[in-house]
């Protein structure tokens, strides 16, 4: 897995008892989801589609850093699925986890439609 | 199920698609779950421990009204689940529905704690 | 009066001295205001027009769960006249009351249209 | 009346409609007052205890450029009365006009507590 | 120079230590040399083109005033070059400067147009 | 250059223009100085004292993604200075540079203190 985007947990992320807050984490996770998506199947009009369940393993403190991975499970027809890991940077310790997030590919039409990828690409790959 | 919580789908809330951000979503439905959890335990510390998956049914636009509705299934010792649906306010089609989230009870060290509770309480009769 | 929309009073909306910052409570409350009447109204073109005077007369602190309550004072032709109370949901204390905010139907043209509207009717009721 | 703050209309600050939400300028205007007041009484610990109606006489676009202006009415023992007004700084169109905004001093304990200003004081006065 | 604009430090602003986290006063910064330009060029479009070195000379804390003052170093054909100090408003110590910030006038093609605008004229004027 | 952390341009990263606001490009880049000083340093109390000139060579819009790259320029006694390149991630065009920021290493008394590193670890080593 490859740990790209990395969040300094300040206090406008915290929730009242002082902890990361969980939902600003799934906002993270979600947004690092469409935006893996995108580079890889080469089209901005991605939605997400389905999490498969999640397990919330450890908290973070304001002052740390969380770092998120990404994964390509599968490449379906109209859609990506990823796997997901967050941890804490310094300690390598796993904050959540999800097996299974399924990203829809659409046209312009708003509907699903064939994204034509079978593999992981690299950017720099293409603009040689 | 009962629905409290009403958002209005601002600019703020949408993705580069021009739809409602999925993870704005995923924040706004933990905050309800932590805090009809605190409402019912009556205990401020409680965190969220475990999502079950979560299938996206429907997006919203900008300008749309969600109601974010949330039951109990289960009281646990130290934990409290609940289900969750999100709905469009005006033709009540479901944008998400979650069965399962576990939120926990937490004493003053942090550490899962029983919160001696067993159903539903509604705060205008504990005020009697 | 009816209280539906609820929040948790998070780092991020607190003022410099650690309690909850009242603009955000007044930002809360218009958008209360703007989705009640739109739902009332069936119409997404809504705008504030006017605020009666506005007592503060407790605070909340962080970790505290403030519920907004609204209803309906007067149908006017083009506007719709609600008061508003906002309160802790776990000791019923009042934060802030307002008895008569103003919100006026907008046309497409942006202009003030009669919405034809006479009692506070439910959406359930609408769908069936 | 004094001008100081502006700000930039930007697509965070837009409702459903996409003119400037009513709730946000009430949030500058709340900041402002509170700023306003801790330069005038030397103390960072002021509350806002009351707002007189509020009339939305013009709304803003994004892209418009608006300035707050705060003058004071009376000097309390312990409060301070203050009316605003918002304009659109290029036209000088007033938005929103508010004639009293009774701002409180507060002492350590959180109490209300005489501040001991008659007038109104420069800091460049003060610093001489 | 001029000092108008003015911020109130609140926990949202804060980095993990708990002071102004610097990302947020550079944002104030080139919103408010984005509107000072807007005012003095009549042009809604304008975007930020350099800035010259920062020097974080003193930071701030939650409670804090800040004021951000620019001045007009240079009339360019289709540029603004501006300079900017923000300090505290209490003690009036220097926080930051940036001795030339430098905006440019767009046409509505988006490519730089001259503005015709040769020295600093205020808004009260343009009116009479 | 590592290019680690990635932004999706959404609707409230949008300037009043309609393109990324530069000061949010700006707060994201602080904020990704400040996470990789702490990461090298093993140090979570760093603060930026120094940024070199700015050049804004192009901008992004909204659904695009940027991706943010550092690199060590040099070790201090108590100091790490960083160079810094923003870029769009799909077409690799550059959209902004700065040649030197100045991270420092505090004590826990607020103070510059040596930091004892002089290369670039990685986090997976130390945990060997």
């Amino acid at each position: 897995m490859r740990f790209h985007t990395r969040k300094w947990v300040k206090p406008e992320d915290l929730n009242a008892n002082g902890t990361l807050f969980g939902g600003r984490l799934l906002e993270w996770i979600d947004e690092e989801a469409a935006l893996y998506t995108i580079i890889q199947l080469e089209n901005q009009k991605v939605v997400t589609k389905y999490m498969s369940e999640i397990d919330f393993k450890a908290s973070a403190k304001q002052g740390d850093i969380v770092e998120i991975g990404m994964e390509v499970v599968k490449f379906g027809k109209a859609s990506l699925v990823l796997s997901c890991e967050v941890r804490n940077k310094m300690t390598h310790e796993t904050i959540i986890t999800i097996s299974s997030i399924v990203m829809v590919n659409l046209g312009p039409d708003g509907k699903a439609k064939p994204h034509g990828k079978t593999e992981v690409e690299y950017v720099a790959d293409r603009l040689k």
